[in-house]
């Protein structure tokens, strides 16, 4: 349930260790913080412990902009990694789209519903097409075409246009081109996919003709984080739906949209509120 | 993932307050404990909080059964209900069972496979139908018929039956008695029932014929422990499958056995991992 | 898959009977038609038989506005009632909606991508709130308000505009309304409505908060076929969600909108497929 | 549901064509048959016809042991392969099993109830183990040892066992051994396996281990016949549970047996029923 007043969110990974959830917790109790939340996970396997922290700004008797000073002596010799959040500082997202338009209509009403503490900065497409789709919701529309023999080019100019607009994160809503590393380095962990597949399954172009012609009971769709191998970054949330011989690929097609909207969603849900932690290629997902 | 060495398992319920993570965490930590898990769970609306915490008992300097006394100054004040058990004091379970016998084969097979960290003590039925299936496992099968006009008396020796054998929870597998209110009050939240039906809807007897008759797309199956009002005790876990129009009743049958023994052995595992918490007739289950 | 040639679906119940199947195709064949799709099912228990046969107009050697006349003597002795359509004639859907405003959010954009082979006639609503959406999709908007003392009164304006637009059938997309006898009977299985629960669980007012409070594991969505007793009407499809103690209230109706959605729009599908048959208060959908 | 006379079970495949559905009801309408079931299924993309039609046996003209006779005239024509089965002639089972026992208890318990209209002739196993547990059920047990070195004579001899025990089908629950050529062959589509994971994801050895490394958020089973390329033959069922970061390999080796004997289960059911044809790589279930 979303807190009704701000927040302080704290997520940290660390060597596994004897009294870290003591340690941690005792820190923001002894500086007063009225912990709402925590979420850790250790994995055995690795030795790895993972933490989400979300307690109430009003009353804890750290600032915020001097949070590392004060963390810093416990998180030292603990070895923590850990990123700070505020409840109350809204992200700002990007969306890039190419033809298929369901995930665009999906996020534009979830945005305009107030779904996300986030805003929606502004559409890029390589195609014109969702232009009026994008205007009349009064949200910039950038028409960035992708020659295909000059797509850094074509980067560079996205990249610029989300620095421009302060872009916190970007989603690729059914975005069919493939990103080059220099954009894929701009925002490391920030960019969020939907593959129309189960992945690992039909990796790749044209996944529901490869489900169909495998002849698969069910399909699938899977959000995950864009790094620089296409399709192998860590999967944030994947979904599923029962089909049969009937279903040809056009019907394959109309009901992988539906799911596609919702993972996409459902990821940018976890992303936006601070739930995500990656280690490994993996998500540790504090939904 | 089970531990390997012997564990301590604290399942605790009290008001939500300042510090309590800290202080339960730094309890453990002061003791020298470690800590392998930590689930906790703030019901905002009700201002309660509910944690369970694994720790190994190598090295833990409380000897577990002065644990109460070391524990009370911190748990006292704090108004907490807690429960200690420890992960190598295997349980023992008794199941009850009518003529449906696709849970018993089920609860079978995964004691005799070593599945969870309980023993089966004995199967009492109402009918005599199964005891070649129990006895060829080396397990006493006990037949105690319920006469219709004399169900107390068949309870009182089915209690002394399980108190006999030591039991510490009952599985009804498909058992078709209504338990009156002796029984339950012997295992309180220690009797686990599997309904047909994905409760509260179709409740009572025929949950399928009354799915068919309504003409529900999915059915399901429910887990639940057993209170005094049928088929009303807090829910542990439920699971569902889709249905068409092609199903008659005989189909939902065959279909949800499958379902009906998948979901109780979902609840007995968690219950032999003292995983589950019951509150305001809910469960907080840390799974 | 849908035909690229506009086709004629024939749509029958009736008693089951020996070499009905064959009387059908034969019926089909003798007049040159090109069957793409057959679906039959036959309820054991009720002795009924129903189907559903499209296939190609080219060709066909029965002009369709004489269809009746040479069907008739097959049809009649049978006792066959028939429904017939044809694929190319678009249908005309009316919305109602409350303020909720996620299921119409996402029938415009369904619409407006050409999903269905319908056309978005008018929104009705109790409310002013979503005349923007509306309009900017280039439809018509009323708002109808329904004084609490006054509904005989906005149902018959309500009728009115609908038989005015030419509306074939009408999608209650969170319409928080009950409706009263007349509008029912105006459009008779022809009103779709999505309850925001798993019926008959949680049937009427505020079913997320029940369900909550009855601690259950799964919700659910229900379309269904408003009939005069609410939340009894035929059901067209349902679908669930898995959630546990983590959930809130809000929560639960944060998932649930996705639900509905997405539920509400396969019996929209299903329905402007003619791919629906009522009897008994249940569904056959020839999926 | 089950018909309760003897019934004659037709399963056709053949190029699409006009008057297709009417030339098959209408032989069986012309011999007096009462069809009780008639499901059909046309490919548009290959133009291909598939049909399963079922009558009950009593009352129909045509002797089956002369049924080739009597359909010639109309299959031939239209090239039509087809297969015919009654429901009164059960088959035989084998079942090959390694160290994994959790389908082989499910097979027994189904077959000891009676769940499928077929015999368990004989469990095989390259391990002597699980001998205790077949023969307390009635039923032969051989263990065949598979060396490394000598799998053709191995292979020989289960041959020969199955040959000499008259099993139509076979059963690999969880037999970690690949077949040769030779074993294939001997039973062409009447090898059914169960592969732990979604296929084609994580084909091959360790499925699990793979779809943890991968951070996968659902894993899955699939039921395919056996063909002689490993984990790529036709796939009849599959079925998914939902995981997250906090179940090890441990955890999805532990929920993935629940689904694997569940989906096992279900493709031998639709195998048994004759339900199920492949082309193509693909099967068409008529369930």
């Amino acid at each position: 349930m979303a807190p009704s007043s701000p927040t302080a969110i704290l997520l940290v990974a660390c060597p596994d260790q004897r009294g870290i959830v003591a340690a941690l917790a005792g820190f923001i109790a002894a500086h007063n913080g009225n912990i709402i939340a925590l979420d850790q996970y250790v994995d055995a396997a690795e030795s790895a412990f993972f933490a989400r922290m979300e307690w109430e700004l009003a009353g804890f008797g750290v600032p915020l902009d001097q949070f590392a000073a004060y963390f810093q002596p416990l998180a030292g010799p603990r070895r923590i990694a850990w990123r700070l959040h505020r409840s109350d500082q809204r992200l700002r997202m990007a969306v890039l789209v190419s033809k298929q338009v369901h995930c665009l209509y999906d996020i534009l009403a979830r945005g305009e519903s107030g779904e996300w503490p986030a805003d929606l900065a502004l559409v890029v497409s390589n195609h014109p097409d969702h232009r009026g789709i994008v205007e009349r919701h009064g949200l910039p529309f950038h028409h960035v075409p992708v020659p295909a023999g000059d797509k850094a080019q074509a980067e560079a100019r996205q990249i610029a246009l989300l620095k421009e607009a302060g872009v916190d994160f970007v989603v690729l809503a059914r975005y069919m081109q493939i990103l080059g590393p220099a954009f894929v380095q701009a925002f490391p962990m920030r960019i969020l996919n939907i593959h129309h597949s189960f992945l690992p399954a039909f990796a790749g172009a044209r996944p529901y003709q490869a489900a169909h012609d495998r002849g698969v009971k069910i399909v699938g769709a899977t959000a995950h984080y864009v790094t620089e191998k296409l399709d192998e970054g860590p999967i944030i949330e994947q979904d599923v739906i029962r089909v049969s011989h009937r279903q040809g690929v056009d019907d394959l097609v109309r009901l992988g949209r539906d799911l596609e909207k919702i993972v996409l969603s459902r990821a940018i849900y976890w992303h936006v509120h601070h739930r995500i932690l990656v280690y490994k290629n993996r998500t540790v997902v504090f939904s």
